[in-house]
């Protein structure tokens, strides 16, 4: 059987602290581009990877059952994430040759991956593939779940979105705007902060790391309090907004970006201030929402059309610059959405 | 018009820290027991006063916005609470003389109060008075919606209570059971401990302050995880349950006891494990409830009069040895639930 270069990129060693590219190898590899005898596989070529924060989980060394339902990496094995791809021969009836296809796969060039691993089909080219990393993929469902499913908003009420920017961020507060709430977001640069109002329609948003008191500028923004806070940061975010909630708010927690490299996490110390309140902070894995996949793109893909929807992506080229790429997500590096462009087609 | 003498229990300062008897005084007052011509408020003879945790906020100063929702007392003004009292004369058509009632009153011999302030009028007197302090007030409706209503609790499921032999506690632990959950509570003496196993029927049962590592302890009752947490106490304890949750657990968060008189709240470091375990955090207050107090009614009344639910209160005797009743239930002195007798009927 012809074997291919097949480019991988290696976690090096388990991560402590902040990941390095250091932490991550390419290296080449060979793949046979055809399916063994009797696979029920598909074998895939890698188009797009995704940059995500939960990636952060999957670099730690395992400590007995911590990490139930997340994914592990190994080092000196490949790592793993959401992308985008082509298929090149399938074992299993729901693929063919030449379908496009989005799932989990891992970051190399190409993947003989369990048709159970992919989660559809792309049906729709009309818009970047890569969207089906984003916008169209894993992020999307987790803003469109998280924000409509866990939070029931309603017209008039008033949004909180930190890591506002970012693949999930950015979308949570178009949604927002549709459903006609007031939301206000935080980043971490004035480019950023600028996208957020110019960009994705914020009614507000400010600079965290120029805010030296957060409780002070949510009540600048949120004199009345906020009914629902989109929770991508943890830390001292969470802390300023539980002292600056309305009765009956709505939490869902979505991730903690800035505590994932913490040895030692952050105290919230406000908790108390859920009670009078009657607040709601709910955790939540997108995958329990993928059912919903077919509303949501009859939901989105419209608006994506007619530009009532939009989305910054970030696209590093190259397998070779997928360690910066995804390393740059833990510093903010990236401006909207990180992907790795692996081939085009 | 006759005056009759008023004793009342005086709020002194506001507190900080740990509440202590000299912050409140016992002052002799008057009053009339007639009521104002043209009134519609209720003169009530009060019989038992309740000492609940959550009147801690109401001695501290407030400061902005910060308490919606709850009480606040004022300095040299007599404290308020839920209390069980007889009706001495009714300007409105709700209440009638020689009715018994419950519902929020004055920290004093006699009140007038608006009808508005009293929850309902007591229909059952062959169960003690005192119960509808606990049991049959307050405490026992906060159990009952916390545990059925925010939690939806399954039978098989793993359950752990915090502030276990409490007013609250004594009563989850035993609507757990009647569930069909596993059950296991934790107090801070022996005498509690014993209790929650002898009397109210808790599978496993342990002392905090003997347990120099709580995560440790949990696993060692929860080897599988724990379902629900109903949280009564906050701080060091919420951190550990956090590590020792399963996929789904539900956690009604009732009161953060441990954290009411520390002047800087501790903490919580593993807000980061309800992500993947989809955990959902809830604040709740019981008044929000009261509509379900008929069905409670008529789920429990039978279930103690058969000794399926039993309940156990610590009366102090007298009005003038309540600051030291209310005082005591911080640091944990009373055993069950505490109960200041005013008068008998």
């Amino acid at each position: 059987m012809a074997q291919v270069r097949n480019k991988q990129v290696i976690l090096s060693n388990y991560v402590t602290g902040f990941p390095k590219e250091s932490d991550f190898n390419v290296v080449e590899s060979t793949i046979s581009l055809e399916l063994p005898e009797g696979s029920n596989n598909v074998l895939i070529k890698n188009l797009y990877l995704s940059c995500d924060p939960y990636m952060r989980g999957a670099m730690t060394k395992p400590e007995g059952s911590e990490r139930k339902g997340s994914p592990t990496y190994v080092p000196a094995s490949p790592i793993a994430g959401y992308g985008v791809a082509k298929v090149i021969e399938s074992g299993h009836s729901n693929y063919k040759k030449g379908d496009l296809v989005w799932g989990f796969t891992t970051w190399e060039e190409y993947s003989l991956v369990p048709a159970a691993q992919l989660v559809t089909k792309i049906e729709n080219s009309d818009v970047p593939l890569s969207y089906y990393t984003g916008i169209l993929g894993m992020p999307g469902m987790t803003a469109y779940a998280g924000f409509f499913e866990l939070s029931s908003p309603k017209e008039g009420e008033t949004v909180f979105v930190s890591a506002a920017s970012g693949a999930v961020g950015q979308l949570v507060g178009q949604f927002a705007k549709l459903t006609g709430c007031y939301v206000v977001g935080s980043a971490g640069t004035k480019e950023k902060v600028d996208l957020l109002k110019n960009k994705f329609g914020y009614d507000e948003a400010f600079n965290y790391k120029e805010e030296p008191d957060l409780d002070a500028a949510l009540k600048r923004y949120f004199p009345q309090g906020i009914d629902i806070y989109f929770e991508n940061v943890g830390g001292k975010t969470l802390d300023a907004v539980l002292s600056n909630l309305k009765v009956h708010a709505r939490i869902p927690v979505c991730g903690m970006i800035s505590q994932y490299n913490l040895t030692e996490q952050e105290g919230v110390k406000n908790l108390s201030k859920l009670i009078y309140n009657r607040v709601r902070l709910q955790g939540f894995i997108v995958t329990d929402y993928y059912h919903l996949y077919p509303k949501y793109l009859e939901f989105l893909l419209p608006k994506i059309k007619e530009g009532k929807v939009v989305y910054v992506e970030d696209i590093a080229e190259g397998i070779e610059n997928g360690p910066a790429a995804l390393v740059g997500i833990f510093s903010g590096r990236n401006v909207g959405k990180q992907v790795v462009a692996v081939a085009h087609e």
